[in-house]
């Protein structure tokens, strides 16, 4: 696996038998270790937002699970291995990757403690590989000296190693290449000003953080080469849904002529989705919105916007650079063909 | 004068001879007039941002000085009222309508405390006047049914009586048209979320707070018809600088076709300022920004962005509706030519 750059932040550690994460609750004002000593404490940390992120937490669970049959004896495995499995499961109900991770696991067949290990270290390093490849694929991208933008938080802490916006970042930093990354805050829940800001700049890359509806001026001054955002699903013909604020970003890099680039892991294409339209858009609720300051009004808090395919320049992939977006040149890079 | 509508906040109250400012600062949990007995807490308040706004810190400070020579015996006035004069316009330096509703006070060569305030009253009702103005003109771009994003506050708190931009929606709103007003929350200071909300919905007028990377995906929805907008300075070619975030919204409803309006009274327009070119943008401190969860990181925080004429549908002032934006349709309907 490719060694990380120094002092990218470790969102999930197991080394010589331990497993810890990364409290993201504390960040950025603490970096506390939790260690993770049984499944309670595992449960705890998902349903907490501890660890956060999909492939994270799926990541973090499927550790949990295989550490959590060390301490049952061996008649007893079978039934617990399947209740733990629930349990889990029901720390996010909605996280598919959660679901997905956990089941994996299940599918082996067996209760074994090192050979779910195995398995879940084998789903970390998984992860580590598409993210290292996006960041290779990206890297050409990141020209010395350029002012790169990038939305909330698709970086190490959401996913494992490199993250994946952000991949192209640290490998061009490892390269000692020089540049500049604008981060916005990401309201209502202040993922770029809490992670994405804290995250590059303890990797040693230059960060500036800027509210959410600066950018436009900041486009309008030349003063943004390029934005990278991440994807939480990418439609057949190639519509993105991501974090809310995406959208608007994608319209003004086409009104200002900047290159708009979604870095996706194949993971995330969904070639059963014909195109944006049919994306539901979880509204969550407005105290996340209502902070001290508010006014008591009606709140509206979509978590996600759709960007029309048409306004992407091109999606940086684990398995290449596409350059010209459309329908058959995402199957074809996906082999879904 | 015109009546408010009913339950319109009122920024600066003269009644019985008694001046009380609306305590800004405390809002929007507590609705507190603050009785200014003395011109000591006239500068206070307006140092604290007590009362703030370029137009109601001029009024509150030519009341705060007429008010102030009523204690003082008619052998000392003269004197007294330069000092009062330079130490109101000490209380925020930078204010250009501070100082020119001080000097217009001054310009009388009076310090009869009766007109005095016979001046600041006029000057007040210069200001509603104002106001009642763009509220007639702007008032048919309201539809019944009508979605309409507002930015920032340019309401009743910041000006006096129906605010600028906010004036035709109260207008419309006293005609009985129903509508809707979205208001975005206006990072980092939060003035729609703490002045703009508050304002429109103690009012009566239907309003939803959004965060202010939410308008793109409501644009796309069709859920934008119109957007009003204040200004701080329009350039004579119609360039526009107005609170950062302004020229996104505009870009992104020139993208999605909806008519984008800067609400301007004639006081704002500068014809000795060419084009949007020479705006200098002020730069805030980044402790606006680093809340309690922001890492500790560079941080860029502009106040103003400047939107090009060519992004805007009209302009609403006090003098007309100018709905084909030129630089001579603004120096004829400001009849600076």
């Amino acid at each position: 696996m490719n060694r990380l750059p120094d002092r990218v932040p470790e969102t999930i550690r197991f080394e010589r038998g331990r497993l810890a994460f990364l409290d993201q609750r504390k960040l950025p004002h603490e970096v506390h270790y939790w260690q993770i000593d049984s499944l309670d404490d595992a449960i705890e940390a998902i349903r907490t937002l501890a660890v956060r992120g999909a492939p994270a937490i799926g990541i973090a669970a499927a550790y949990a699970l295989a550490m959590s049959m060390r301490d049952v004896p061996v008649e007893r495995r079978t039934g617990v291995l399947h209740a733990h499995a629930e349990r889990l499961k029901g720390a996010r109900p909605t996280a598919v990757n959660l679901a997905a991770a956990v089941d994996r696991l299940l599918a082996l067949n067996t209760h074994e403690p090192e050979l779910l290990l195995e398995e879940a270290e084998r789903l970390h390093a998984e992860d580590r590989g598409i993210c290292a490849r996006i960041g290779q694929f990206g890297m050409p991208l990141i020209k010395a000296g350029a002012n790169i933008l990038t939305h909330c938080n698709a970086g190490a802490l959401a996913v494992s190693a490199l993250g994946t916006a952000t991949a192209p970042l640290y490998l061009a930093h490892r390269a000692g290449r020089k540049f500049h990354v604008w981060v916005d805050e990401t309201r209502p829940l202040l993922q770029g000003a809490r992670l994405t800001a804290w995250e590059l700049s303890t990797a040693g890359i230059e960060v500036t953080l800027i509210c959410d509806h600066v950018p436009a001026s900041l486009m309008e001054a030349g003063r943004i080469d390029l934005i990278i955002v991440g994807t939480d699903r990418v439609a057949r013909n190639g519509d993105t849904a991501n974090k809310i604020g995406t959208l608007g970003l994608a319209v003004l890099a086409h009104h200002f002529g900047i290159p708009f680039y979604v870095a996706c892991p194949s993971t995330t294409y969904d070639p059963d989705t014909k195109d944006g339209s049919t994306i539901v858009i979880e509204t969550r609720g407005a105290e996340e919105v209502l902070g001290t300051h508010a006014a008591k009004v009606n709140v509206y808090n979509p978590a996600f916007d759709v960007t029309p395919v048409n306004l992407i320049t091109g999606f940086i992939t684990d398995q290449g650079l596409i350059t010209r977006p459309t329908e058959s040149a995402l199957l074809r890079t996906f082999r879904r063909v």
